[in-house]
């Protein structure tokens, strides 16, 4: 009996100290984030000019013409650290998404800007030409009012809607689900690659030597910044949907475009990259349109990675279930995990020595 | 001769000591901003649903059906103040603008939302539905590509294009031009005052108690905001456009739309509120369309805290160039002189009682 009251109050005691514990963590994620400074800028782009003599006296007599529109630039929300580690890091969300994919979560935790603002590092965060409060566009066009909340839940492998994948690293609360959806916002123009990729660059010249991120579409425009600007010394990729090859050797159904001359893909050589796969990712073809895309995904990550290699270049894929890290979806950097998820790349910024 | 040479030192002495003093105010501008939390959310909104049944194993034929969207919300990003105030500051924006109207300057310096932050408040900036990261609408619609820039230029009060105002407090080179025109960015969706007021009450409930910031075109929805959500302890309106009278007592011209009855009207005599106008209003009828526009505002306004105050409201009307504050555009809180603008505000925000 007596030792039986000993396990007891030894239980509580585990209780209460584990309890105490996960407070003190919860207390070391509320430390102030202190910040040298912080604003926005507007980063590449292009001006359109229509015909005509603007009157300053009329000035709502647009169709009279005379007058500029300024658009397809980037937006950019920045936060530099006191003490700042020398390479800033550059995020750039995927489809459909804004900055916001790196700044919080749908259950409200700290994102990855948060994270590794915590660490010291500088950031600055992208809403990509046409999208966000880069909304001011020289093509502008019609948005889509067709709901499609359920294609993106399924092709994100949060679940086969409306079901949730067993063991999924997402929180599945109503509120959660609905700050989720509403994390999508349109293109309000027509942009193409090259746009993002000129602004993208404007922006490394305005931050400076850093390593970039990209999510998912901004995968295939962020290797083609890579080539194009020196200031990006190193590539973190969140399940990239495309890749650059070298011209034609392209694989079939990639897509990153049309390859780039040699000269150019040798760029990529010269830099450390590491790419992220999540969980749900078939090995062999499945009755899933959604999960046999991330297939075919991430067979030709593995391609592309081994020509890059074969060329000198330093990539690292990382298949996370393959670690043990599993339930991810294709949002690995908001996942219920995001914070293992961060710790993983520290060790690999540690490792290549981008964390000084 | 020596007297003279004395003089000479003075006035050294004088130019070193204020040198000194501007660096040092400079400094104390460069004083990091310790921040407790930061984050985004959505607020709001409203989501339709399409006919059909959704097939996850083929999520790409939207055509089929059974899905969702969820639009019309309002997006914010808030920073926390340590030791905050009682009371936040929610920032909405004016027409064709985001929350980066409050963030910085064309020229780059600090915005109100950094200013504020530094003095203790918390902030809550928000993108209004359809605007910026709020982009997801469920009327969606199709987006001009007209240029127009020149026809804001003249509207805002920065001068009749291409002349600037004289003495006017904008930045007049050629990047701040830039940066300032492409901080435009374009409804995606038809959006009414209603789904803005609805989102923007949601956003207090949200935010709690607070001080709500309007510019411009968002100080109509924002005085509706008021009426209907008692969290909004004050409100502070940089060149509101429209006012919302009681029925029936709509002055000829007001955008504010119709009026309220008389007991949701009464609301809007319970708080504190100032609004603030800045230069090249016009007190009689000019040849520039723009300045009448401004003429016109101003008169109504005026018309306005009248009425408010004579049913025991507490409403200032601030006309600058009348305190001797001269050449402010219509973004008083951006422009050259934003400082002593804030350091206005915070003169009365003292007075009322809402700076503790």
């Amino acid at each position: 009996m007596k030792n039986k009251t000993i396990k007891y109050i030894s239980l509580i005691t585990l209780i209460l100290v584990s309890n105490f514990f996960v407070k003190a963590q919860n207390k070391v994620t509320q430390k102030p984030i202190t910040i040298a400074s912080q604003g926005n800028f507007s980063a590449g782009g292009s001006v359109i000019k229509s015909e005509g003599v603007f009157d300053p006296l009329k000035p709502w007599n647009v169709s009279q013409g005379g007058q500029t529109r300024h658009g397809d630039h980037a937006d950019v929300f920045y936060q530099i650290s006191v003490k700042s580690k020398k390479l800033s890091m550059i995020f750039l969300h995927g489809y459909g998404q804004s900055r916001r994919s790196w700044q919080t979560t749908a259950d409200g935790r700290e994102g990855f800007s948060n994270i590794f603002l915590r660490k010291g590092y500088s950031v600055y965060l992208v809403d990509q030409p046409g999208r966000g409060e880069a909304g001011q566009t020289t093509k502008p066009g019609q948005i889509s009012g067709t709901p499609d909340d359920q294609t993106w839940f399924t092709q994100f492998r949060i679940g086969l809607y409306p079901k949730f994948n067993e063991g999924v690293q997402f929180p599945k609360d109503s509120t959660s689900m609905d700050q989720f959806f509403r994390m999508m916002t349109p293109n309000t123009g027509n942009i193409d690659e090259a746009t993002i990729v000129n602004a993208m660059s404007s922006v490394m010249d305005k931050s400076g030597n850093g390593i970039l991120f990209t999510h998912s579409a901004g995968g295939s425009p962020g290797w083609k910044t890579a080539i194009k600007n020196e200031k990006i010394k190193a590539v973190v990729a969140y399940e990239p949907g495309g890749f650059t090859f070298p011209e034609g050797e392209e694989p079939e159904g990639n897509r990153g475009g049309k390859g780039v001359p040699m000269n150019e893909f040798m760029k990529l050589t010269k830099i450390p990259i590491v790419v992220y796969y999540g969980d749900y990712i078939p090995t062999e073809e499945t009755n899933a349109a959604s999960l046999n895309f991330w297939k075919n995904v991430l067979t030709t990550a593995r391609q592309w990675a081994k020509i890059v290699n074969s060329h000198g270049g330093d990539v690292t894929i990382v298949h996370l279930p393959e670690l043990g890290i599993k339930g991810n979806t294709h949002f690995l950097m908001s996942d219920l995990n995001n914070v293992e998820v961060a710790e993983l790349l520290s060790k690999w910024l540690k490792e290549k020595g981008l964390d000084k």
